[in-house]
């Protein structure tokens, strides 16, 4: 994509899907430009994955703050809601890959109408089980898990797993 | 317990749990004795857990170590096992607490031998999905999941949950 294309896909869309790697993320929004974002659910996909020592990553943040929350920072009037980030690429657009679609998936968010709006968009694509885990500083959690993911990758030789919260 | 019958606890054990908060681990197996841990199995379900800035806690250790490669450092003659850190434990000790016990639990170890002891004492107390994760550099990915399992718990308002892994 033309970095100009980045402001114009931007300016004409929606809902804005940050799906950069995490360590260009804040590169890539701020070429797509504030202006475009303003006021847009940004679904923020992303991890903050270091793979400058190799494999495994290392978190570029972690613990006490996350990815998301920089993004929401650094763009405060963008309704940015974290989800999707704890399953591999494929599973994201078709949970029924694995288990028939019986699986979980967070969403972390300030905003409840940029939740709903996520959250309808994750049904549409056969997420049958969202879970709403709070303000997006609880984004901090699912950025986490995503270690403990690229553990169980290499265990189980496939990307293609995801988690379900049983209860 | 008396300060003393932690050594002689661990001296008469054959297998050794370490079930004390994160903070205290090191303090804890210190006065347990290396003498009387020397070659046991060290069955690890702590977490590094700094509740000092109130809830949600967070880490001690992570990304690039963990409390049970700490452990495994300070006591080498133990041969440590990361494991059941990621439940509530009711389901450690039942996992037919929820759904049915129809949900994961992960392994992480450098002894090949002492995780399978471990393992067996897991499907002995009805884990029926053990995920043997690697060497124990792999518990980081257990620990840094906990904080998205705290978040976990304020969602859904109980601890009586777990992941089930699905492939």
């Amino acid at each position: 994509m033309r970095l100009e294309s980045f402001a114009e896909a931007a300016g004409s869309a929606e809902l804005v899907v940050n799906a950069t790697g995490g360590e260009g993320s804040m590169d890539a929004l701020t070429q797509a430009g504030e202006a475009n974002l303003a006021g847009k659910v940004l679904l923020d996909v992303s991890n903050p994955l270091d793979f400058s020592q190799g494999f495994p990553p290392s978190l570029l943040v972690k613990d006490t703050d996350s990815l998301a929350e920089q993004i929401q920072r650094a763009f405060p009037a963008v309704r940015v809601v974290k989800s999707l980030n704890t399953m591999t690429a494929a599973l994201m657009v078709d949970p029924g890959g694995v288990g028939g679609g019986d699986h979980s998936v967070f969403v972390s968010g300030d905003d409840p109408e940029a939740k709903r709006t996520v959250t309808s968009l994750l049904e549409q694509l056969g997420h049958r089980d969202v879970i709403d885990l709070g303000d997006l500083s609880t984004a901090r959690g699912a950025e986490m898990y995503v270690p403990l993911w690229l553990r169980m990758m290499g265990a189980l030789g496939t990307p293609m797993f995801n988690i379900k919260v049983v209860r």
